[in-house]
């Protein structure tokens, strides 16, 4: 005889409002009147009394039709606004590690477009316009304190470009922070991405190709460039995400010493991944060797996932491993795992379907959960990037060296101003870490007036020009002039507007 | 000024016993003495003092770095022991259909290994023996009673074979429920699954083929059988998993008459899976259209995802979208979702990898959190399968049709014995409904005596043939003979001992 007792048939518990609108699916009576909800939009279906047309008959679900998800992530996941962050004091947790600046790179990091420079508001290889500036300059003390006084930083895309395109106020904002302006002055700034899967060099390159202004990895952080730290705590590492082999490079430009990552292990065991199709061509790029006897030391997801089925196996048999070690599984799900690190938590990325698609931070959620069935306790994860605090924390070490190089002055301005288009990550971000925010609609955010959620507290503008210069009057005076005027300078009277030679 | 507090540094909240255990690790002590621990091997670093031999800072996590997954599935999901079900009552919900039994094949669907039956312990076709077995069965009605009302069901993978190995006592078991006993009578049999993948004939021609037995699909239930029955309520579904178009081919002879699999999406629109690498021959063989005019009225998970990655993201795509129209997004998470179904909901399975590998289970939980974290709503869903009381039901219905066909009488026996290998689906399901339940030796469970979680109420037994002696003799009597005597008959006397010709 059944040990379901009636009460356990949820008859009492209807999930949701009863309502049926799809003329295409059948709503049913049950013989004994009541109905029972299926799936989840509403329309009931219900057990056919003996004898009727239908060919089924219904029962019950022992489990719930409803996933309690409830607490599911940290609220920070769930929605990172203001106001959960400052309500949520237990998301304070362990330490992440970033790089001091001094890098070691100086002048030879800064990439031209087109390898040379030959354009407006690019001073630096132009002497006599050096010479003009710091004339200009010493005739006005004041403001020039304060211009060394205040620094930019830049989200990029939705910003400065869209993709590989140029947004054209991004340009012209350039050229004015580069010295074209009254005082002939570079103002600091630098970029802040949660852009991922490439070295540094190569996208600042880019970047500068299509800003037409030169870039400096000095000024660039991407999301997982903070993570380069880790290289000195860790010797052997997974390495996940990202394009065929790019993160490895990242992985090895950063200095982990040996660098591991799911095609190696795949090219070692294919049963490990069962479902996974492996190229002869990955086979022959892998780095296989007997990982039964290796101990990766942590896991590092750099990028975006392009096979969750096989780099969420491969990290989950990490995860549970002892100590890293492939092959086994530790009595104690706890005392012997291994980290993972995150280079950032974004839910969604823009790409060129209309809809956002799903990103790193949706990636890590699903493994989290996954995780927390599997061994019943909860996993412990670091995540880097906007609006993470060491990503700001570095930020600050970057301005402050990149002050020294362009004003010999390794100093901290005072009035930091974040530009950034997406709420959720460049503004909430800013506003914790006490930067002055400004939120443009050129990027995600379309919204009428300010944000609800994380206001930017300089203001919205309707693109980086606006911003730029309203921030630049505010701390350098409303009559302060974009464009350096050459005509002052008796050397060059007759060459005309042009500075360039 | 930055807006953190010291509490915001959770300098006071360290996340776990602090020990070092890895000499290759660092261990520092923070110049202000306070540690942070990193990742979540317990061992500690912390911020060096200005100076210090060290290239890093280290800066305090904004996020905790613990994702908070506590209630993050049902907790039958988490662990489907007796005891938490028994407790559970918000665990029953929605509906699920099921077909009713009068399958449409008959005899045509019994599948003989090799496709004639000529082996020791298949009466059906030997009519002088099935004479003389009713002669027997006439001079003993009491325990021809007590044979009809009892029924076995086998669950398959670990009780009577190994993958595409039998077990040795799986083949004898089946000559002897087939009338290889003292009665020459048939005793009531069915087979009970969660795999998935395949429709149910190859399957059980495959089986018949290992176990030497005559096996009809009316006896066979795998973990989507029961969702023929959802045929009748949606006719336009997107059915996902398995290999290559199998489930198609699957659903379709459920009678689904509309069926769209992820290629199709993906031929369609290859940028809704951006990272998805799409074969010309998935191409050619995958049936694309305008998706935009389509509406999908639900979401059928027949077996596991080949790639997560874009099946999550189409799934993901169509429950947020109005109705299940690609290239919308619903005001409205809930009322206008449409419903999704798995068709089991196991954790990990055996493969042959040494540790088990994700299976739908995961998969499921994984989307429940993604789904969660990018709607805040919690994902309604159905899933099928044992230990799911639908899954019972269904094999009531099944056992009933089947005790008409071998012996003319649509009746449940009174004493059904589940016969497997896994505590936490056969036997939990079993128990819970009112089965007789034993667990055997030959798969998953190793453990010594019975299982604590869920214990077998019929008792832990070496193999499946100790099993099934065991019941027999528990309902027909301890001297109850295994093999049918042929001598007993003067016709056949002289002919020795096989009835076979």
């Amino acid at each position: 005889m059944p040990a379901f007792e009636d009460s356990d048939f949820g008859v009492q518990t209807p999930l949701s409002p009863v309502k049926s609108r799809d003329s295409h699916r059948f709503t049913k009576v049950a013989s004994n009147g009541t109905s029972f909800p299926v799936g989840s939009h509403g329309s009931t279906i219900s057990i056919p009394g003996e004898g009727n047309g239908h060919n089924t008959i219904e029962v019950p679900a022992t489990r719930s039709s409803i996933s309690d998800t409830s607490h599911l992530m940290h609220n920070l996941s769930l929605s990172p606004s203001m106001k959960d962050r400052r309500g949520s004091r237990n998301s304070f947790g362990a330490s992440l590690p970033i790089p001091r600046s001094k890098r070691q790179s100086r002048l030879s990091s800064v990439h031209y477009p087109d390898g040379k420079a030959q354009r407006p508001g690019m001073p630096p290889i132009q002497p006599t316009r050096d010479i003009l500036a710091a004339q200009m300059q010493d005739l006005s003390g004041e403001k020039v304190k304060a211009a060394k006084d205040m620094a930019f930083v830049f989200d990029i895309d939705g910003v400065l470009v869209h993709g590989d395109r140029l947004i054209p106020e991004g340009q012209r904002v350039l050229e004015i922070l580069n010295g074209d302006n009254e005082l002939g002055i570079k103002i600091p700034h630098i970029f802040l991405t949660n852009g991922s899967g490439k070295p540094e060099k190569p996208r600042v390159e880019q970047l500068s190709k299509i800003l037409h202004s030169p870039i400096s990895t000095d000024q660039f952080i991407q999301s997982h460039t903070p993570m380069r730290a880790l290289a000195e705590y860790y010797k052997t590492v997974l390495v996940v995400g990202g394009e065929g082999y790019k993160c490895r490079e990242v992985a090895e430009e950063y200095g982990f010493q040996d660098t591991v990552v799911p095609n190696d292990i795949v090219a070692w065991d294919p049963t490990i991944a069962p479902y996974r199709v492996f190229t002869e061509g990955e086979r022959a790029t892998s780095r296989p060797r007997d990982f039964s006897k290796v101990n990766i030391e942590a896991i590092m997801v750099f990028s975006d996932s392009r096979d969750y089925a096989t780099d969420m196996q491969i990290i989950m048999d990490l995860l549970r491993s002892e100590d890293g070690r492939f092959g086994t599984v530790a009595q104690d799900p706890v005392s012997q795992r291994i980290p993972i690190y995150f280079s950032q938590g974004d839910m969604l990325c823009p790409t060129e379907h209309p809809i956002p698609r799903m990103s790193q931070g949706t990636f890590r959620i699903g493994l989290e959960a996954m995780y927390k069935a599997l061994t019943g306790v909860d996993l412990e994860r670091v995540v880097y990037g906007k609006p993470e605090l060491a990503t700001y924390k570095y930020a600050d070490e970057v301005i402050t060296s990149w002050m020294e190089q362009i004003h010999n002055d390794e100093r901290l301005p005072s009035n930091v101003y974040m530009i950034g288009d997406n709420p959720a990550s460049d503004i909430v971000g800013g506003n914790m870490y006490g930067w002055n925010t400004c939120l443009v609609r050129t990027g995600v955010y379309q919204g009428e007036g300010n944000d609800d959620n994380n206001p930017a507290s300089f203001g919205v503008f309707k693109n980086v020009f606006e911003a730029v210069t309203t921030a630049i009057k505010k701390e350098l005076g409303q009559d302060f002039k974009f464009g350096f005027d050459e005509t002052i300078n008796p050397v060059l009277h007759g060459n005309g507007t042009s500075a360039i030679f």
